[in-house]
């Protein structure tokens, strides 16, 4: 499947998210990541990720696409992913 | 079709943008679009940030799926996008 994660996170616990995110996918601009990934690990990395959130005050979104031929991504501009996370 | 937008533009440029992106599609959180568009709207969208940015600076992600039933979309936490973007 391939995974888009966009989070806003209290900023106490961004190092933390971007680690756990980092491991499992790709840093793509700001407070996104991306990636083709398959259950098991997905399942692990959500799981990592939302024992570190608190549920009040942060948010995580996620962009599911089963079948990663149905996802097409453009750049227009600077590729910021290509450098890498600061975390 | 089913359009994420995600950017990462000088903050000089930030209302601008979010102002052309608020007028087709809705705000998520952070620097992220998102919403079920149709080719022509689409189209005009994009060449009105595109206008916009300055390519050496800033950056514009676009993630599109033809058919809006391949994209689920799962929140976990404060859904932010219920609130209105600032510009």
């Amino acid at each position: 499947m391939y995974v888009i994660i966009t989070y806003d996170v209290n900023e106490r616990r961004v190092g933390k998210i971007c680690k756990k995110l980092k491991a499992h996918l790709t840093w793509t601009q700001n407070s996104v990541f991306e990636g083709e990934v398959t259950k098991g690990p997905f399942l692990k990395c959500r799981q990592e990720v939302e024992s570190i959130i608190n549920i009040n005050e942060d948010s995580i979104y996620y962009y599911i696409v089963e079948n990663p031929k149905h996802i097409r991504k453009e750049i227009i501009g600077e590729e910021k992913g290509q450098f890498d996370c600061f975390f």
